[in-house]
């Protein structure tokens, strides 16, 4: 198939022409970057826009049960629903819930869902680059809602952040009344922070892990991208599918008055142009990182190592022959 | 003056020399670069090595008091010490200490200290090439010790652990029995933690908080680098000069212990490896940051903000122009 029709295919919804889109969006080939920059312009004129939400949360707060609950309540209302992974680490056993898709079970088998789990990669930049365009690629198969999960390693929650509409912290109730060691920076990056497993033995403590963060919101400073109440802690049992709807009706308000204000188009805009930023930047560092202006670089790095050179002198050769004249 | 007759000046201690060479490093103009480059390899031949101290603490922790304290007992075992400052914020008011002198008073009258406030400077790699330049100018002049202070602002903290032999951390006591929300991170770059007055009232305080670290550092991976007993925390008073001696005696049981291991010369290897990389790293990414490369950056990512352009597209035209073929 050549990509005008995979383009096309995608455009239609196919789910399989998705996966390969997706797949081919991935390789690190140079003929297939290049079908993919295609395929991506192609898409774009489309234009269409989902909701895109980011989902951060440390193992164990159950981001998995999320996932499929938030998503089989989304897909029972009749929205298509997409579920991609931004995982920086190497190996999955750091807690990436997409590289099983069994524990998503009901939604995986949901035909309005559609479940991509993360490629396995080291460089933050480049699973950034290609989760961006997997999402880029979802929106213009229609699907309604993207979620983007990330497990919360270093910068991926930035990485997140940045290329979606709405970003949820699902965290999971404390023992005691102390904040569970979330960044301040990702604090400030959460719309809604949702205070999972609030059911059962563990509800008075959801309830108390809710108000501490309730709290610890109202002392951030004011966002200009949030109306009154926002950014909001709010209680959910995923696994007892409790609260869902209102988590979503919360999502709608402040999606529906970040469109009116001028905000959303605003993010977009600012978003895009991060990207591009970020992949001129990548572009230019890819240089040195593969055949011979590696070697070199480790030439260099040798006799810098060995005392033989100075830092400065040995980057000064190496961007001498590397910076366009 | 030429470069070749400040380079010797430097060489022989002088200190106008020496400030007037940090000038020179710190100048942002191509020709003082070219100069600057000159002049590091040539004072890089005479091969002097000074014990390189980094220094974080929040503010309020008394770091200006501990560096007067520390500096003025080690002058006074006849030492020449250096006090640097990587300062990646933009203005001053965040708490710079080496910004006024005057908080350092004795020290800075010192003939055998130099003390240096930290450039103006807003962008994190130019400062770090500057503030590790100058610690090079400050080792070549002869100083024993060089002192690198962070105010500790995002990444400044491994900026400069990566230009150190050593890495203090400074603490407050603490009001109770928490740890002072000090990133894994910082803990783990830590060779000494220093937990600052340990005096009057806030002695009981000081103590409680020197034993939670020493739990906490207990707590954390085994590094190839430490032999038994390091990392470690410990009491100090910067104001009543106490516990300075011990501090230093255990900064040189260290430093002893990793020459004697080859760590030292190891780690000042990887040092000077990781600065050559970051170097052309900086060089590579500088070719889009000004001149008519800025104007092309910015008029791409206006189309890529109204969405005329994937920034993928957008990317791949900056790109091919200015990727060397």
């Amino acid at each position: 198939m050549d990509t005008t029709e995979l383009g096309k295919r995608v455009l239609a919804g196919e789910r399989r022409a998705l996966a390969r889109a997706i797949t081919l969006v991935e390789s690190g080939r140079a003929d297939h970057r290049d079908q993919a920059t295609a395929l991506l312009e192609q898409v774009a004129r489309a234009g269409r826009q989902a909701l895109r939400i980011g989902l951060s949360g440390t193992p164990g707060v159950g981001k998995s049960t999320f996932i499929e609950s938030f998503g089989l309540m989304l897909t029972g209302r009749g929205l298509r629903v997409a579920v991609l992974a931004v995982d920086p680490s190497s190996s999955r056993s750091g807690g990436s819930i997409l590289g099983d898709k069994t524990r998503m079970d009901r939604l995986s088998r949901d035909p309005n869902a559609f479940i991509r789990p993360s490629p396995s990669q080291t460089h933050l930049g480049g699973v950034a680059r290609r989760s961006r365009e997997a999402v880029a690629l979802c929106e213009a198969a229609g699907y309604d809602v993207v979620l983007i999960e990330t497990v919360g390693v270093g910068q991926s929650e930035t990485v997140v952040s940045e290329m979606s509409d709405l970003f949820l912290l699902l965290l999971a109730p404390a023992g005691g009344d102390e904040l569970q060691g979330v960044k301040r920076g990702i604090m400030e990056m959460a719309d809604l922070i949702l205070v999972n497993k609030a059911d059962g033995d563990l509800k008075p403590a959801a309830t108390r892990t809710c108000a501490d963060y309730s709290g610890a919101l109202r002392l951030l400073r004011k966002r200009p991208q949030d109306p009154d109440g926002f950014p909001k802690a709010m209680m959910v049992s995923a696994i007892e599918e409790d609260g869902l709807e209102d988590c979503w009706a919360q999502m709608q308000a402040l999606t529906d008055w970040r469109k009116d204000s001028g905000h959303w188009t605003g993010r977009r805009a600012a978003q895009a142009e991060y990207w591009f930023s970020e992949e001129v930047r990548q572009g230019l560092l890819a240089q040195i990182e593969s055949g011979a202006a590696k070697a070199q670089m480790q030439r260099l790095g040798l006799l810098v190592a060995q005392g033989r050179m100075t830092p400065s002198a040995a980057a000064r050769e190496m961007l001498g022959q590397h910076l366009r004249a």
